[in-house]
């Protein structure tokens, strides 16, 4: 009675150190996920989203938010279709009634049936939801399965206080693992040398670092978050490329001393289940993260956020002010974008199974693998095509 | 050479009691069904409709219609892209003229090969034609069967003198099961609590009855109509619910005597091979019909038809009048698209074959198998890939 | 790690005689194909097309036009998404830098990984191109297949000195062998019986020809273009042909002698892997191509290529200028569309495989039977679906 896998079962082989990771085509259980940012749901709101293949009703009652299976157990109908919520504590079905509770998905009425024997036993699934920093997040997983901590799934820092965050989501096309796969890209700055940002920011970018192969730090404690995090800083910047043997072709951005000694990004990390953490960028002291979120097989939901440590509320203040009038612009709109359309180009090539067979990476690629194996060995299951709705 | 069936063969251990139902996802074959409203086809006019997953092309000569295959044996070009009917008798291929018979598929003449074996020898499929009560039926069965009269596949009553008839068809995105299912389902009123007919017809809508389980008349008589008969007569309505433990949360809709005695709804039945009547619906001594027809796998056609019966011209404008100020309006375009819009959502799901197994029927659905159970006893056949073109 | 093929093998054992053309969906491999109208791709421009399911960046530099796969082997993305060339030599992909030498595929150079392995080994496929007449060909073949003489996949006569193209290319939905199939086409004549070209130029077009059966020449001598020829010139044309018993219904077009003494048609031939070639048409002298070029699984590009011989520049100008008054519109546009809606038509049933085992072909159709058996005995071998992005 099960599916067929969502993947070429004959390429198993081929990917031996990473085959959980290449069995997650549409994410990994039993993890915690970016859901939305908290105003994207007002109280007394819902707001309908497919996670991880599974189609999701999310509604904010007297300020929090639960999450339930958007598909009536009855007959199957959307309950986004037509929202009919008589008490606080329940989600009436608009077709017979069934009436389910948000704390616990219990069946506790059914209008068109009230002497069923469903009542007060039947249950649809619900999912646990936790807020935190403005957004929400979600856990896709088993029935039976502890539910560890969402700090456990985070990028360590995140949860600090005084962070203050402003960001947009949109959805890529393109399957997820080219989210983290292009954010922890050592070699693609070449990608960025015509981004705004740079002349708005005067942000130096080489064309790459040279020396930098097999370094990165693996962070896999128990009951700790598990990621893998860049460390170039040792490299050797270069600006200048020759091509075919013409000399100095291409060039990196390189622009003069101002006299301000700017700090360059300090690290990029990824943890499971696929998110980014970049710290000193775009601006100094703060921490760039993008959430990179399964919608199904070939479309991923894209959290872009940015973060700043304020202390007093006009630091916030000023911060979520150059948010709106430069970084969404020049980052989000620009820099970013360049990195989404490769993603997404490059979707159309891993759409096939047999591209993770005959992709060719270089050396300094070896990050990507390095987290493909850090993701299969710490894998807690993949989701199948049993769990899609 | 035989193609995969259209169904998922590994739950088919999970529905032994009503297979032949759940196989038969095109529609079952060997029976006369709904193809047309008369006026849709004026005499000298064609109309190409796609019916089980085939495609026909009707023509209207001489004011008798026929029907034939919409592709052309020879090279498979469809007929319907370009009639060119030289004479009354046939219709011949745009591309090199094979040229049909209309009466019985006959290739008469080819206009490019006229020295071809395959004249006055090779046929293309025609199909049975009737035409009653301002509607077409068209018989999609195979070879060799003897096709049966049209009254046996229709509600009792259909076929009556003096039953006028005004109605509207529309292609409903679902499978063609949602259609009858839908139709007699009880337990669904709730659906209907919030629609204009209501006001207009100060009809009163319980919530639903208690006390129906099992009560149901099956009519399997050989040579004529099998249908299921809805029986809640002694049933006791109810007009509020409370919802987790709040009273009387949701209400049924009740009008105070106005002083005419109004005759609910008498009956409602649904017949094989998917025909819903509704007595006393939406007005006193009228019958509602419902037809639903499939298209392909995710498609089917509801013909939705008043009919009253009525004694005189007068009354039958009266009736016709009656349709298109007010019936039309109030039961086409709100009431019955209450049911529709349920039905196309419960279509997303249970195109999943997976849903079949999964949903989880109350016992006052014991209709909905009763139903399923007595399609599978009689079925004359399913449509299989094979059919479809 | 071979994909599923793209054909249903259920229906080879029906199809022995000509199987080799019934798996060639996606067209025969090792064959020169017409890519695009020189015109097409201006000095220093580019143009990205699919032939036969492959994606493939044209570039012209310096007056000669190069050909390579249109995703980077580093991890997949389009160069025609972006298309930086940093020299005349050689293209660089947009992500990483990538950088690949038109004339042989090399990495030159990586400008993310300066120091990668790969650099001066991998390479990427590039495609031998050629330019005649004022058309781009392209070879699609194995790796280490021997490219033949262009000459060897065109019509004989096609690369004669002094022959002056014009012509028009559009994507049809429709398989690739609707094409030829369409072309060679001996009994269609009916559907061209109103077409403005036949006003235009007062021909003569019967609506067929008798006794034609069995007569077509044959070529497929070693290191020639491999085709097969109509020799209908022995037929008897017919005007008039009866439908069922009514004398004379539909009717040729035929025009009262002008005077001036016309050639009809000569001849029509078709050549593998595609190219039509008809002799006098539509003008006395001229010869007509059409290369049926496949994109995908069910479409292809159709060159319509109408030419003349032309001796001086006056010649020449003169045939240009009546191609854009007369040709263009009468033929291209009106006669040859009347073709290209057949082939759409016939497309859709053809997509299925069992029209190929279900067809029924007259006997006058056997120059297709002869066309797929040449094709089937010659075939260099078919695209799979490996070979497919
Ligand atoms: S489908 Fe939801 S209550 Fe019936
Ligand atoms: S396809 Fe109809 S006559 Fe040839
Ligand atoms: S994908 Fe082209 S260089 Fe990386
Ligand atoms: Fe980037
Ligand atoms: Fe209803
Ligand atoms: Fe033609």
């Amino acid at each position: 009675m099960g599916k067929a896998p969502l993947y070429d079962e004959s390429y198993l082989g081929n990917v031996k150190a990473w085959s959980e990771y290449y069995k997650a085509k549409v994410g990994f259980r039993n993890y915690w996920y970016a859901a939305a940012f908290s105003k994207e749901i007002a109280d007394g709101d819902h707001l309908a989203r497919t996670i991880l293949g599974e189609d999701i009703l999310f509604r904010r009652i007297n300020g929090k938010v639960y999450a339930m299976k958007d598909r009536c157990i009855h007959r199957g109908i959307k309950l986004s279709d037509k929202v009919e919520c008589h008490t606080d504590s329940t989600i009436s079905c608009w077709w017979h009634g069934f009436t389910f509770r948000w704390s616990d998905g219990l069946v506790t009425d059914i209008v068109g049936a009230p002497e069923s024997s469903h009542i007060g036993r039947a249950k649809i699934k619900v999912y646990p939801v936790e807020e935190a920093q403005g957004m929400l997040f979600v856990f896709i997983g088993d029935k039976d399965v502890e539910v560890p901590p969402l700090s456990e799934h985070l990028p360590p820092g995140f949860l600090d206080d005084n962070r203050i965050l402003e960001g947009e989501v949109m959805v890529i096309e393109a399957n997820w693992r080219m989210g983290p796969e292009g954010g922890i890209d050592e070699i693609h700055r070449y990608l960025h040398r015509t981004s705004r940002l740079l002349l708005d920011t005067k942000a130096t970018m080489p064309l790459g670092h040279t020396g930098v192969t097999e370094q990165c730090k693996i962070f896999e404690d128990d009951g700790k978050p598990k990621g893998i995090l860049d460390d170039y800083s040792s490299g050797n910047m270069y600006f200048e490329v020759d091509i075919d043997g013409q000399p100095s072709v291409v060039t990196g951005v390189r622009f003069a001393d101002t006299g301000t000694k700017r700090k360059r990004t300090v690290s990029t990390s990824v943890w499971l289940p696929g998110v980014l953490s970049v710290e000193g960028f775009p601006e100094d002291g703060g921490v760039f993260y993008e959430f990179y979120v399964p919608v199904g097989e070939n479309q991923y939901r894209n959290f872009m956020v940015l973060t700043q440590t304020c202390k007093t509320d006009e630091e916030a203040s000023a911060f979520r002010s150059r948010y709106y009038s430069r970084w969404r612009e020049y980052t989000v709109n620009d820099f970013l974008m360049q990195d989404n359309a490769a993603r997404a180009s490059a979707g159309q090539y891993y759409k096939n199974d047999k591209a993770w067979v005959e992709e060719r990476l270089c050396r300094e690629d070896f990050m990507l693998i390095e987290w493909r194996k850090l993701c299969s060995r710490n894998s807690k299951g993949v989701q199948t095509a049993d769990h899609l709705d």
